[in-house]
């Protein structure tokens, strides 16, 4: 599958079969990751792969926590009926996190800088991009407490939790998407 | 090229040849932008291509005085022998702006979310693939006063400026990169 293929394909999945993931598959997609660029290359990413199950239990309740306070906050009536099953159905779940003193010269220029963070999301697109060249399902799931997450993994006081990925084998098809058309998007400065 | 041959090739290059991109190598590298993951796909990125010399130039003069600028603050020798000279020698500059409003839900977790930041900075980690793909060189760049830019490309007050891509066509070969071990990135808890 070609770069433009693996681009356009991709799909947000939330419909996981009960399979395992392959090892040597993991382990790609995380090279995947590592191979983002980075201000200076200070790859200030960590990855943490969640299989235990009590984890990913844990880590499902404390989405369905954030997902009440946002449906609270915001009103919107599609977070209360959101489901978020795809936590503990999908084999894998990989926690990114990102340190931000590992920032480069951005520091100085737009303080704290979040160049960190860039390069931490470019590691995710990475991983997603690889998932499914190896055909595998991913969600880029950000709904959660990043506190609660933190304790979970254990993750040390000097990083920041970006993001997650849910990945899997898909039990169905995601379906379509749409893009906005290439003339609302680009301006040309010529 | 298959997508983990595109991740692990590309580098960052500083180096351009004086030779025009086509247009439909422009085109289908904004697409591939197009069709990064976003909060709600909620699509919060502008992409800005400046061809224009002059614009180029100016906005070359605002990064040496931004470097100028991180020079004093971190005293780091290398950013006061820093050439940004492939900011006019590179036909094309990709800005990349980000629309803070669209930002999902994200905004009620851990305001003010920084989703649409990461939804831009999938959209130029595609970008840089696809153009590694075509035979194109980039640079994601991001040492410039966002306030310099923003009036440069004339960006609405309701955008942020995320990043910068520099394109073109190579005058060297970039080199080689490293990675740290994977067992310093990745922890598995099983």
């Amino acid at each position: 599958m070609n770069v433009f293929e693996a681009i356009k394909e991709r799909r947000s999945c939330r419909n996981y079969l009960n399979q395992v993931v392959e090892e040597e598959k993991i382990r790609a997609i995380l090279e995947a990751g590592q191979w983002a660029p980075s201000p200076m290359n200070l790859q200030p990413w960590s990855f943490y792969v969640v299989k235990n199950q009590e984890i990913k239990t844990r880590l499902k309740t404390a989405c369905q926590e954030s997902l009440q306070e946002v449906f609270k906050l915001s009103g919107w009536k599609w977070v209360d009926k959101y489901q978020v099953d795809f936590l503990t159905d999908a084999p894998v779940i990989i926690v990114i996190a990102g340190d931000p003193k590992k920032t480069g010269a951005d520091q100085f220029i737009s303080a704290p800088g979040l160049g960190y963070a860039y390069a931490c999301s470019a590691a995710v697109q990475n991983m997603l991009l690889a998932a499914h060249t190896l055909g595998l399902a991913t969600l880029w799931f950000t709904l959660c407490d990043p506190g609660k997450v933190r304790a979970l993994i254990e993750l040390p006081a000097t990083m920041d939790i970006i993001s997650m990925i849910v990945l899997g084998y898909p039990s169905k098809d995601p379906g379509q998407s749409k893009r906005k058309a290439f003339d609302e998007t680009v301006t040309f400065i010529d």
